[in-house]
């Protein structure tokens, strides 16, 4: 067993253990959130045809070249077709066809004239300006070409994936299984909701935290509710988890004390223990085993160190057992909009959020960073990666942080 | 009837015809996602109660003013506390408790000796080491004091939001109702998945595309499917589509074309129509009804359009109905990675990704920008917004932009 590893090995080894997991075929619409197994490659063109993006008059570009307002050139109108409707004409010198908007366009056609550019009388129109080549001509395969990679294996299906299927005619995408993770929160402390606050006792916030973490990232939470700190029944417990889930996390009992029964319960379970603690505060004793090839991550009972270990070395492998290719965080620059006045002897992550101050990129720390304070996470969507040695940190100090959630309400 | 109004216009319009829905208490986890209907006041402090956040030994700090390696201080153990239990004694000098992390701190603590620091002989310790007055001490409201407002109407439940409402012993949340949002097509040209093509035809995207973008925001989709271009048949549809939706999009039929039935439709069904053309490219052909207090919003059938205009007047409108406080996009100011050859001489939204050059801020085209192209919306996260008049643009120019997505897969 591996003790006080980095951060960057901590998460190679659990990276390295991991096998994708099973795909299959599902419904467009269930694919939505999930990861792609293949490769989809269009069977078609996108457009399927050439197409009008107007409406408006097909046409030859050639008959145009000296339409003016003054000596317009006069077409005649062979027939008229609205969208998904197919002209019985080929256009001709001297003739047009009217064409709506995503109408296919009548063979010859090299140009179209907007519907609100031209004088009608009868069957006839009048141009009165010359058109460019192709002006207004949407082209088969202008999107996507007959067998074109359109979205690689290893990405979110999005809404615009979604739609882009759709329109190739694609009715069942491969997607990976959702992994299923089972959630398991350790201590005498823990009270459920519902229950009476009583002295010494505590609300479990973890399994919650977790469950919706889990929820957000398209993974299948199995709930396996609250243990006391026994050994027997957290092995019992995690023995039960395993049958269900492909991964398992718990939460409490990793730390020093007499107390801390992950490990005997993982000992009593048989698995194999790979590492316990990683070098970074808050959230440093993390446990990792194996059981029958699934992994089992202890996590701090701490409710802001589980959740940001949760998030910097669980999200990852997650993702990644998941399919996702890009299962790593992004990695930021930007500078401290305030002041930390702690030093940090060893790496540190601090909650922050990213805004932008005259244009920079600032992180501005979310409340007070000791660990209890889960009210920090709530708008937090960077960690601030303070390196081990660092003094005290001073606004506009510039650092390095891993970018977590969105930036839609990102300030301007 | 208004025409051609500026998209700031149109989108005040909208969201003045908007009242809040409905709200309701549900059980903690089904309000992940969903928008707090009310501010969620503290009924108790976060931690309740003073506590380790170490295992060590709860002490007086005067105890331990003398302490060093030479002339260890020696303090009696009283008892053992683990997590979830209450000391029977109370601390006075001379003597210690052993407490385990998140154990309740003996009446008197001050300080707490970390376990990895003390030597134990019996039933005394050996502090080597003055501590500061309440090191390692977590005091009761620390995080959340009785009272405070942890979280306001208006943001959406997040998972840390969860876990902190957790454990806050709150098993139920005043959330708003979700928006239910009517989605139909309209087209001769549509066919639907499953269905063989046909020449002129093509599969419908538009309604998997905005379903899709319904789901991810946590609104309700009510599917109505697709319609040919007939009035009678898409009032009828609407008229359908009202009874069990607060709001109504269709997509197609919006042009200037003899085709194009919206309008009509909206005529037989009896609405207020509010406007009609919105000054940007491309979607600009957009038209707003009310019909029994409720908005009908028609786009333009082409998928890019659709998309893009659903996401830059539709989404804010959406987003206020559910109640959320920030419904607008934030606007940032960046480079453009590339170059963009056209003129613009109306107002035009590009598809482009953030993403970090040096530093800085800079936005990539994503493809082809004609309308045809839903390819380019796939990577998309912002739209760049390029005034009315502007010439071509050229990498390095400074732009505006529309933040859309996330920045997970942000390159650093």
């Amino acid at each position: 067993m591996k003790q006080n590893l980095p951060l960057e090995e901590a998460q190679a080894v659990l990276l390295n253990r991991i096998t994708l997991p099973e795909d299959s075929k599902v419904p467009l619409m269930d694919a939505l959130g999930r990861i792609l197994s293949r490769d989809v490659v269009s069977r078609h063109n996108i457009p399927f045809f050439d197409r009008s993006p107007v409406d408006g008059y097909a046409a030859l570009a050639s008959d145009t070249v000296d339409a003016a307002p003054s000596q317009p050139v006069r077409l005649k109108v062979l027939e008229e077709i609205p969208a998904g409707y197919v002209a019985a004409n080929k256009i001709t010198s001297g003739t047009t066809v009217k064409v709506m908007t995503g109408a296919p366009l009548p063979e010859g056609t090299d140009v179209v004239v907007k519907y609100e550019e031209v004088e009608r009388q009868g069957n006839y129109i009048s141009v009165f300006e010359p058109l460019r080549y192709q002006e207004n001509v949407v082209y088969a395969g202008e999107d996507v070409k007959v067998g074109e990679v359109v979205a690689k294996q290893g990405i979110v299906v999005s809404p615009a994936l979604v739609g882009l299927l759709a329109g190739m005619g694609i009715a069942e995408v491969p997607v990976y299984q959702p992994v299923k993770v089972g959630i398991l929160s350790t201590g005498d402390e823990l009270i459920s909701l519902g229950e009476a606050l009583q002295p010494g006792k505590i609300y479990d916030s973890n399994r919650y935290t977790l469950q919706a973490r889990c929820l957000d990232l398209g993974a299948q939470p199995v709930m396996l509710g609250t243990v006391m700190d026994c050994k027997e029944k957290v092995a019992a417990r995690i023995r039960e988890g395993l049958k269900q889930a492909d991964v398992f996390i718990t939460t409490g009992g990793v730390s020093v004390g007499d107390y801390d029964v992950i490990q005997d319960a993982l000992r009593v379970l048989g698995a194999e223990i790979i590492f316990w603690k990683v070098d970074i505060k808050p959230g440093s004793p993390i446990l990792a085993a194996v059981k029958d090839g699934k992994l089992i991550i202890g996590l701090s009972g701490n409710p802001v160190a589980a959740l940001l270990t949760f998030d910097l070395l669980v999200v990852p492998m997650l993702k990644k057992m998941m399919g996702q290719k890009n299962y790593l965080y992004s990695k930021i620059q930007g500078k401290m909009a305030g002041g930390f006045k702690k030093s940090s002897e060893k790496r540190r992550f601090l909650r922050a959020r990213l805004l932008l101050q005259d244009g920079d990129i600032a992180f501005q720390l979310t409340g007070i960073q000791n660990n209890s304070a889960l009210k920090s996470m709530m708008e937090c969507n960077v960690f601030v990666d303070v390196p081990a040695g660092s003094g005290p940190l001073n606004p506009g100090d510039v650092v390095s942080a891993h970018v977590l959630g969105n930036i839609n309400s990102l300030d301007a």
